[in-house]
């Protein structure tokens, strides 16, 4: 694996899977050797608190060095090719992302789309860039349309959590009262393709995914149905790619409630959080004990620390 | 002990003290076996300065993995129970907390009063709610009414100091220009009115504490007779309790000169820093070979120490 | 060695750079043992990339406990003596040092000029105070005047790709569309000095240095006649001394180009980064495999380690 960025950067995602849960039960001792005089640089071009933590304690618990950048503690970059750079942005990703690499033997990115201009996001340009400069290998923190590290510890959640049957996993859109990205969505749909589930995506009508993820996936309309029988309910906001970035109906009706649960198989409660509650979903509904939000969260870690293996084996390099 | 978050959080102060003298005379390796494989997370939700290098310096200390996190590196938090959340919060602490203790062994909370509503502040609801939350043990970093690492700290160094006699301890108030919160002050009577020491809080009339933390407490309003015969004199500014919030009258002549001074028993001067010199102290004062502010600063790391030490032990978990 | 902010601070600096070139080929567990049990604080009142990362990866591979602070994360100093602290700045410099010395073995601090009052800036007053109230070692990490890690750095570089004969070294100004400080251009031609290299400084008049810098130096006003036969081509910018902090005429002929490198004797480029491209040099120049900008990074670890070695020798303590 030369990256990872989306589940098709991985060979085989099942045994890396598997793989983090096996990291999750092995000793400190042990986990310390992978990583041993390795340096993870993150760097952060937008907010974050779960991945933030949670990639630092993967690298901690695999023995690296860990050292976390925030854009704005440097300067700002330039991404387009070619400029003569008499501007605001005193660096190019070119040097910045050769660099990095020069301290680093990981280099994880953070970046949010701008939902303004959706050819341009669905480039994940910020992204791409740094995979194209940087000399040694990149993991997503979540880049504009993609968040793989949330999709992988959500997976080993749903794999911890499953029943004897092959779960109904639905995905269903919620209301928000921000435009938000598709990266959460989008990356969760590929990664259940590759698990052993049956994926229902739920939303209003005009929150259609992107046709790359979105085809080959059942789509319901009709929360209720979508919710009849499920195992593990999913939700997530996400503002419109088809009139990309706008909010374009905030459906209060489509937040989850106690109410709506009853319609499942006992089924679990999942969100990658932050959440807002009573809004996205009832207070009663997360305050559940089958709420799975905090697992999701703790494996993270788990989830980090597998990419982060994977990306260290001598092959890559 | 549960958390660490007041002198009434702590079995047996005394040994706690004591315990924090010890550790810093224990060599390096002895103490990085303490918290191996352990990891602190600090979360800032205001400025700080010795309580981040100090409270990170005893983490590594003793071997644990520190990670800092500064608020806007994240998300607002809501704190309010049951809320709408469709305004600027986009997370609210039950989520924060607990995510958090997926991550961390001890949580450190720095957090402010806001000096408008005095009901509020005292109810210390920021770190209370971390407390309610996290399922880990909490650390104060500073809250919005007291600073216990900062009162520990500061009692080490009484200690170190401390003449054949049961010393005669001052606290006097002095002058700042912006109001400031009650919280050193409060902290400081706390943990002195369990050690072996004679407390005199002096302060211009208006300027009394909070009942639950004045009571007890000799208060004496002519800052000359309290000096008299002075061990150790505290010198802190706090805003008002009774008129909240409010500077009052800025008093110039309760600034702390070497005239003054020379009122005490060859009295040292403490501080908890940061300090406003020609202030708060005359640049002689704290200039003078008797002032104890470096040595307050560099006791933190071992107040700290023996606190994480006590929330490690197995009993709390 | 007792800090670490110009070459005028070393004994050795030859024997400072071979060291750093044998500590690149040490294998991590030798390293580790050099700063063990010790503490490096990085203090940063602006921004920084290579600086921030580089110098914390000398720290961790030297076993160092690494913590770094930001400016803004704490409280704004005060660095005049003598006043009346009623103003915005919360503590003095004399106390922020002191206290940082509690905490760390070495402290390194960068600062920028604030290129409007010429005396103030050529004082290099912040890290002169910072020197003088700290208690452990001071590592300049670019000051107003000098950036010692990257002329060190640089130096390194150009040994890693001496030719056989006795290179010829040109310093040449390039345009930058805003004021930049003088500190790179000062601090090299300091370090170049003591090298056993032929330098030349090529700048448009008016771009002169300050005189303690400068003189000694041959200094060439046609561009062009500089670079013909040169091994090395520092490109950087600054504005100017005389007229200070002013950019007099940003003279777009002065970019590097391919055209210009011709004329040198296959000469490689450096530049210390951040760099403008098409602004400073044309892309073809710095993507051009002879370009040894990524190198000068890379080795301002090795730099930093080399400083912070000499300055844990115990004489220094």
């Amino acid at each position: 694996m030369k990256h990872f960025t989306s589940v098709h950067d991985v060979d085989d995602p099942q045994a890396l899977m598997e793989r983090a849960l096996a990291l999750k039960k092995l000793p400190p001792e042990a986990l310390l050797e992978i990583g041993r005089h390795k340096t993870l640089v993150l760097l952060f071009l937008n907010p974050s608190l779960r991945t933030r933590l949670s990639t630092q304690k993967a690298g901690f618990s695999l023995g690296m060095q860990v050292m976390v950048h925030n854009a704005g503690q440097g300067w700002q970059l330039e991404f387009e090719e070619g400029n003569i750079m008499n501007g605001d942005k005193a660096e190019h990703v070119k040097e910045a992302a050769a660099v990095i690499s020069q301290y680093a033997d990981i280099i994880g990115v953070r970046t949010f789309p701008g939902l303004k201009d959706r050819a341009a996001d669905y480039q994940d340009a910020i992204l791409k860039q740094f995979m194209r400069y940087a000399t040694v290998p990149v993991v997503s923190l979540e880049s504009a349309i993609r968040h793989p590290l949330q999709s992988l510890a959500d997976w080993l959640t749903i794999t911890e959590h499953r029943p004897a049957h092959r779960p109904k996993v639905v995905l269903s859109w919620a209301p928000h009262p921000r435009p938000l990205p598709q990266a959460v969505a989008n990356s969760f749909i590929e990664w259940m393709k590759v698990a052993d589930v049956d994926l229902t995506v739920a939303h209003p009508e005009g929150y259609e995914l992107a046709p790359e993820f979105h085809e080959g996936t059942a789509v319901e309309h009709d929360q209720r149905k979508a919710l009849d029988g499920a195992d593990f309910v999913y939700v997530k906001n996400w503002s419109s790619y088809h009139d990309y970035g706008q909010v374009k109906i905030n459906s209060p009706e489509w937040m989850i409630t106690p109410e709506k649960m009853s319609l499942t198989r006992e089924g679990r409660f999942m969100h990658c959080l932050p959440v807002r509650r009573n809004v996205v979903i009832a207070d009663a509904v997360i305050d559940h004990p089958r709420s799975l939000h905090l697992q999701q969260s703790h494996n993270r870690t788990w989830a980090a620390a597998a990419a982060i293996e994977a990306l260290l084996q001598p092959q890559n390099h």
